[in-house]
Formats: C-alpha cells, structure tokens, sequence
C-alpha cells in the first residue's frame, strides 16, 4: 500500500515562505516513490511579504499562509488544522524563511521562539506515534524547538551561528554538506542543507531526494 | 561551453501565473545537464490574482509578473525587455494559465488574441536566429499565434477545442501523451503536454525532462 506522507508548507517564496525549488523536489521525489502526498499548512498570516526581485518587504501588504502554499499545491492542499498525524505515515518541511518566519518565530528570536500551534500539535503527535519526520534547510530550527528535551540529531548545514542555536534549543547539530543528509535513526529524523548551502538547484535536490528516501524507507 | 538557456515566466501559480512544478522541474532538469540558466518575465501587472485555495479571482489585488516570478527564480531573475535574443542559446517557456493570460490574452480571446510585446520580441529573434525554443502545458499558443505564417508543429495535449485554436492561429496541431513531447525538426520547437495532461507530478516531469535534452541537442 502507498505511504501517505504530510507535506508542511510555510507560503510559497523562499524570503517569506516555503522555498519553492525544495517544495517541488519533495513533491516529485515522493510521487516518483509512489507515495501518496497531502500537502498542508497552517491558516495564519504570513509575518510579512517580502518582493522577491528587491528583497524588500512590502510594505501594508497581507497574505495568507495557506493561500499562498495552494499555488505551491495546486489547490491541493488542507489547513494543518485538519490534518491528524493518525491519517499519514510521515510528514516532510521544506525550507525558505516561512519555515522560521511562519511555522515558528526562529527568524526574530532564534531559540527564544515560539512554534505555530498547529505546528507544534501536529509534529509532536507524529513524533509520539514514532512517525518519520523530515526537516530541510532551516526547517530544522522547528524540530529542534520542539524536540529539543530529546535532543534530536539535526543538520542546517555548516553555519556556525544557525548551528549555536540548534544547539541552545537542545537539538544535536551535525554538519553535513549540501548534498547529503543527517539520520538520527533513533528518533526517525531526516535532515538535509538544501539551500542553507546550496549554490545551484541540483545540490539542493541531490540531498532532498535522499531525504525522501530515508523517509520512507522509516515508513 | 555551458549552454545558456532563458527560462521565461509568466508569475507564480498555475492559476494566474506560471505553472510552479513545470517551472521548477525545468530549471532541476537544465541545471543537472550543465546548462546556464537566465529567468526572465516581463515587468507588467497580471491579468489578475487568482486565490489558489479557492480557485476565485481575488477582486481588487494586483500583482506584477516580475515581482512573482521572482519567487521562483529566488531573485535571480531579469525583465524579459532586457534580455537580448543574441545573449542566450535557446529558451524555454513553463505553462500554467500566466502563460495564457500574461504572456498572452488567450485565456480571454483564444486566437484573436494579443501577445506581450516584448515576449513577441524576443521569440521573434530567437527563432530569427534559428536558437531553438521549448514550450510546455500551454504555453504553445505563444509560439502558434507568434509563427503561425510558418505554421509551426506543436502539441498542447490531445483537447480538441484548444488543439482547434491553435491551427486557427496557423499552428500544426500534434496529438501527445502526458510523458511525450512533440519536435518540429524544421524549426527547432519542443513542446509537452505536462499539466495539460498531467495528473502527478511524475507524468509532468518525464516529459519535461524529454523536452529540456531535445532544446539542448538543438543548440
């Protein structure tokens, strides 16, 4: 039978929400695999737009999360509200500042910050259920936050500061290169740099296929 | 030497922009075959901004095909206005309703319809000098209402009604399956159903991945 595996978007823009070269890959990695894919995300506003050809944020302007990560899913997609960790055998959060913006405040506050609810709800049911759960990019920031009494083995790539604070969460960090991964075998965590590091999209997808088999093969 | 190869989007979102996996899966499958990739879109407003959880046209919102293509390109991303034909090898164009509604007024007005001055441009001396070019999903129309006096081979899948316009237009119509492409040898034109077709993401990459290694061979 076909795993059925969560995917958790944040928005759809790597500035302001999910990165979208890593939603992607996800998405054709698990189809290829044969799985079965229900993307989700939270229904909250985003914490700001940012214009993706200036960097600047925009001023005045709203969107919302779920909204957004719909053009990702091509409307495909439930509010994480509604999504019980019972119904999928695993669950995948690709990176981009929504990640750390959105999913959690890690971008403004680092290990000081606070996890969505749902967010937070729906990864520590999947974790309790011994459900695989993987993390790319700087989503990691989430499992650590979460996790961190456990202290789950976690990679954001080779950053020494992002890495700090990983480990002021109680998470494990573990450098790893851009195209490859970071198992905690215990805890079923799967981790990879994806564009913490990546210089060009094939690294990133050399590593978020890998993710997605360890993933799996958790299953 | 690497080829360099245009990547044109219409927006983010199959609804009102760009088709994102198509868009994505292009650039994976470019960047794996070594090729430099330049985006581009032109600077203008969207048709209008469709809400992808819903489906509805968001009344009131205005969005730039620039600014959202941005998006996808993480930033590297150019106006179609400053991109000369003689500084790539060859060009490629994702589908998604932008395609149709930015890039051109099909989705409004079928054959009678307008084209992007400058996206009617640069196809024009792209193929005035021979460079090949590649059209997924329905993005096809753009190069049928383009070339049509050259009556150009290409598929949009196997919809009669849509087929009809495009040899309206002066286009050959080719019927193709979802992981197939159709090449018009003569004028170096790829084309692939995708998400015309597609109904996962595995049926639109395959055929993606076929048209990106037929516009490389061209160059």
């Amino acid at each position: 039978m076909a795993k059925k595996v969560a995917v958790v978007l944040s928005g759809c823009g790597v500035y302001d929400g999910a990165e979208i070269h890593e939603a992607v890959i996800t998405l054709l990695a698990l189809d290829r695999a044969g799985a079965e894919i229900v993307c989700a995300a939270p229904n909250v506003e985003q914490a700001h737009v940012v214009n993706h050809l200036t960097g600047d944020a925009a001023a005045g302007e709203g969107r919302n999360v779920l909204v957004e990560a719909a053009r990702i899913a091509r409307g495909a997609i439930v509010d994480l509200a509604k999504l019980d960790a019972k119904s999928v055998d695993a669950a995948i959060f690709p990176g981009g500042y929504g990640a750390a913006k959105n999913l959690c405040t890690w971008a403004f506050k680092q290990d000081g910050c606070e996890v969505n609810a749902e967010v937070a709800r729906f990864v520590r049911e999947m974790h309790a259920a011994r459900k695989p759960l993987g993390f790319e990019c700087i989503a990691p920031v989430v499992a650590a936050k979460l996790l961190g009494p456990e202290h789950p083995q976690v990679t954001i790539g080779t950053d020494a500061a992002t890495a700090a604070s990983v480990e002021k969460m109680g998470g494990k960090h573990v450098a790893c290169q851009v195209r490859e991964i970071a198992v905690d075998q215990d805890r079923r965590i799967v981790t990879t740099p994806a564009y913490m590091l990546a210089g060009r999209i094939s690294e990133a997808a050399d590593g978020i296929e890998k993710l997605v088999k360890a993933v799996l093969e958790f299953c």
